[in-house]
């Protein structure tokens, strides 16, 4: 695919995930951490507009001057931003409204790209894996919005099948040494990839497959939630706060059994598939209870590279034990762009790998997706070291 | 009107509140306090469909089961609610779903309408009075919601006449002694409007008319929001906790000039007309500053019934300094429909008259309307008494 | 008792009072709504200090210039205070400082006393109300904050005797009509017992004596905290975000038995005791269990004058449904020193009687004690009205 | 010195922190993170008993029973906690209680020092460790809770002398490669301090001093804390939502001039000392305008074997950009003990060096201290990379 076409490609991609939701649906934000889907759509149009539209276009004119303030999630660089918690409340701009944005940058955009530079070629992949990036949002946020409603309604009608036996969990050993980790080829990487860089890993072995939901409920069975001793003190202190006793989306029915919500409604909980929606504290207590722990990041990179791990990619987003932090030699872009992964860079712990969410051609080993530790709503399980 | 054709335009009424706007506007919260006007069109239904069809009809079927949760607003007796602050997080069902609910329950309380018990003309009385309260508050939480949007939008596009000069305020003496209050007709009153009773009241005098946007401007102006000495203590924490300098929808914009956002969008201050959104401790800091004070509710009630009194109803409802309490020998009617008022007679204060949001038919001097002393999205200004 | 002789009795008292704690008893702070004693000791000396020495001394020099912001409660009048909830954090001034600057004090006012005009007489009465006000809140604070100290400790040892039997509770009828109540005697009272005046009561009737322990109790065990039909809505809202399920010194032990914590240390429940230690939503609730309801203060006022009640001062204040607002014609004094009452009158409700903590002299039946509904760290309990 | 003589030393060294200290200076607790000093010498003691005497006393009987919850700090093996923002409710025991606590467990503990086993040996010196620590503990908390008070009262009276002028700052490069850090010797170190394991460090440079007062104060005047581009995104939300403008006791007084808050009172900013008390994102955001960086713990601790650095130690906490995790192969002590370090390894940053507050013979180039990055009440400083 040309770039034309991979535009055309996954800008129609994010209207498809909003296809089978009402306007209502895309309106609506269940917490502050998420974002309704008519936001992510906006604000995704509202990066092409902003940083390519306005720089290369002669005579531009903003589609709408208040898009400019309503649609910036956190560029300091470019001004005024709308409070994150109440972009729930933006009924205007209409979803109609939203659309013809959408149309009208697009029309523009394709007229720039029919004679792209370098550097314009070079925002507008960044654009574009933006835009992929708030397509994993859009499914997680809408899952988490249908979850709080008890009605349960499903985001898919198809029913999918259960998973296949997940088979047994082998340890693969890797001999660490100076390794060298980040984006080497040629194509594009976030900012936060970058430089690739020497460092230092201790023999270490990884488990060759994700910890399944029934791994996980034994956890549950055995006391895990109870038991202090398992739990790094902030997440021990989570625990009680918030009352956790399982994964964000699990239930015990009236009758004993386990269901999880899930993007086709409400249904029994699948033992076979991996473990999701757990936070870090948790990733960690369960992997203290098996007497093992998270991989690092380098680690993971690292033995990314070598044969033998399943479910790298595709299932779900691994927590490492390696808070997020710039790489060696970090420099983040000029200007407002800058802005995209630096200053994010504290209080959060990476995850690697990708998700069932995660757009075709967007995962790559040096990939550092990044959550607060309490983060439970994105599709995020645990792989186990030791 | 007989009761079928005052039911049809009531319920018509609800619907017709809802026309200018669009599902998106219907289905979101602008804060705990306020509901969805989807809510509010579904719950003044449930009322029907709780309250009678499933008293009167011989072989009752809930229109939907998950509605007797959704759409409970506090009744305790009827079993669990969903809670009041998640209320713009029920995407499901639809606004189309929601007119499907209310088609149903009105062709069903059509059948019942056709041979109505003396009973059954009474609980639909209240539900018609019900649904009334429910379209005032379908136009101030809209009002908050769209005062919420940077955009400012507009409900309505017609623009209206500034206001006829206010006129002098003057002075009208009451002569107190032993007076009746409450409800004395034979028709409809809400539970907290009875037993009439009667009161003893120290000779008195209230303003001829309601206090105005120009009025209470100068009351800026001389420093009132900055004088402690003015305002009741908790008003005053009020004033700086919340950074109050005006009321809720005034904005003093770059040139110095204010402005007020209305159902019409963003307009210049009218100077003559009634303040509004205001709350007690403002009206009462007010009152303070002009060395009168607030009316108490019987005070009110005693001179409405007399001639001089102008604005009494269809501006704005006046804020008196009585707390809710009940009247000597008040018995709330039994059952769930108990709920209705008792319950919450306490830590709020009495407002009186009726406003411009007010329904044709639903004002009368007896009318005990009630509101938390920080209230202020709601039409509520300021008679002073003396 | 002449002038002197009381200063010199009631200053003794508050000293008095600190004599069984420590100076680390007297320094903490419990909670917002409690003071340290070390604070109550110095704030009701800055009383005089400001309103008397400054006013009537020629050369009135400050004891300490950090003292007039540092003890300063409320008056806005007087400038800056120190913020409430961090009274705890002053452990300097000392206890022997404070000390010294109650005798520092004492000393000039002693000079003045000698020559008293009849307006300084009149301050130094209210000073002398005012510290009396505080050696209640002195008792109340050290039981508030003992009470937090696992090892429950006593404030006094001697142990006291168990209640006498509390007797049947009758039903005293009282006529009603136009009343007067507000203060009519020569002699002292705060400026919210006046202007004396005429109100209207129809018939009511009071219960003879208070509700005891034991009463109280078979309302918990009948499943009291357990329906929401029996509470105002706010309090249920208490209820269950609180969990309460008792009294607040109240304790259910391991082998079932209830005990209470007391001055004495936490010791059984005496049940012909008045229950104390109830927010006016319990009180609520408990007399809507009994087919009751609390009075207003003018019922309770106006019965007071009559014979046949028991239980009126000295055992614990008694809750009524009264909002405490101003009487008709109430006006504060000029001044810092009209901000004693009338600031308050917003969201608290009036407690009538007087408790075994009040200061002996300090009681009348037309004394107003008020408080916010959900309070329950005073001497607070219930008479019965219907 | 012998461990007994070391016992000795060390204990008598806490109470000589506290002998400047009113009673009721020890009783209080400024803020959640902090706490009194009273409690600190009891806890330390209580850290002694629990795991000393409890286990090598043939015939152990607790001090007093409730101690052993009242003083534990986080221990959940151990049992019941008392909640820690409570520490400042408990005025029993007294002082003089808590010094009899500490005589009569010092005189257990001799007791046990005449024959001590090697394993005996090694649980008292980490208790004695532990003890240093809090003694840091307790003058931070100190200066923390006399900060608070409006009167700025002096914990010491002698008035230091100013700083010698800071000399230019240098940058000392280091040529990185495969580096070993974690304690080698064969003393004391904390189990976070192991294992020692080989890191790969790109070359770096260091500043060869802290930054001072003076330099930090340029950043303040240049408009530092008004530019978000030079913040991490958490620290810009804390600036505005915390009104941030200067490090935690700095003040800039009425003539214009910069004071500084410490244990001698509020006094002059002193320039040419190290800049203290600000939290890690100022530290962050100050390099961030220098065009430099934290330094890793490893860079920190490798360059720390070299010479060329000053005030590595003695003057003030250096934050690092790492995050406090395990080491490759940490494993914790069993039991109890255990729950020392490990579970803290989540949302802190480690500070490397030491301060004028840690006591002598506690620091070494090995040891990992660590605080949340909003933490500023310690003597934290920054040391620049790049
Ligand atoms: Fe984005
Ligand atoms: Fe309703
Ligand atoms: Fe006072
Ligand atoms: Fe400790």
């Amino acid at each position: 695919m040309n770039l034309p076409e991979r535009y055309a490609a996954v800008r129609g991609q994010s209207l498809a995930l909003a296809q089978p939701l009402s306007d209502e649906d895309c309106g609506a934000q269940s917490m502050p951490d998420a974002s309704p889907v008519k936001w992510h759509l906006a604000h995704t149009t509202w990066f092409f507009e902003t940083f390519i539209l306005e720089r290369f276009e002669a005579d531009f004119q903003p589609f709408h001057p208040a898009f400019r303030v309503l649609f910036n999630s956190y560029y300091n660089g470019i001004g005024d931003k709308h409070p994150r918690p109440q972009r729930g409340l933006l009924t205007r701009p209409s979803m109609a409204e939203v659309r013809a944005y959408r149309a009208g940058v697009d029309a523009r955009m394709a007229r720039l790209l029919a004679r792209p530079s370098t550097e314009l070629q070079s925002l507008v992949t960044l654009g574009l894996q933006h835009e992929q990036q708030h397509q994993e949002l859009i499914v997680t946020d809408v899952k988490h919005l249908l979850a709080q409603n008890p009605m349960q309604p499903a985001y898919a009608d198809t029913a999918p099948l259960p998973s296949d036996a997940a088979g047994t969990l082998e340890w693969l050993p890797f001999n660490g040494g100076v390794a060298e980790i980040g984006y080497a080829g040629g194509g594009f990487c976030f900012d936060n990839e970058l430089p690739r860089h020497r460092t230092y890993l201790a023999p270490y072995e990884l488990a060759s497959r994700l910890v399944t939901n029934g791994e996980y409920l034994a956890f549950i069975e055995a006391g895990g939630y109870a038991d202090p001793a398992l739990w790094l003190a902030e997440g021990w202190d989570r625990v009680r706060s918030e009352g956790w006793a399982h994964p964000l989306y699990w239930r015990r029915e009236a009758d004993g059994r386990w269901t999880e919500f899930t993007l086709h409604g409400r249904r029994p909980l699948d033992l076979d598939a991996p473990v999701m929606h757990v936070s870090l504290y948790e990733a960690d207590a369960y992997a203290h209870w098996c007497g093992a722990r998270l991989p690092t990041e380098a680690e993971w990179e690292s033995a990314a590279a070598l044969p033998g791990l399943r479910q790298l990619f595709g299932a779900c987003w691994q927590w490492t034990s390696s808070s997020y932090a710039p790489y060696p030699g970090f420099k983040p872009a000029p200007g407002a762009i800058g802005e995209y992964n630096g200053k994010f860079m504290v209080n959060q712990y990476v995850l690697r790998g990708s998700s069932s969410a995660t757009p075709e051609g967007h995962a790559r080993a040096s990939y550092r997706n990044f959550f607060p530790a309490h983060a439970r709503w994105q599709l995020m399980g645990i792989r186990l070291a030791r």
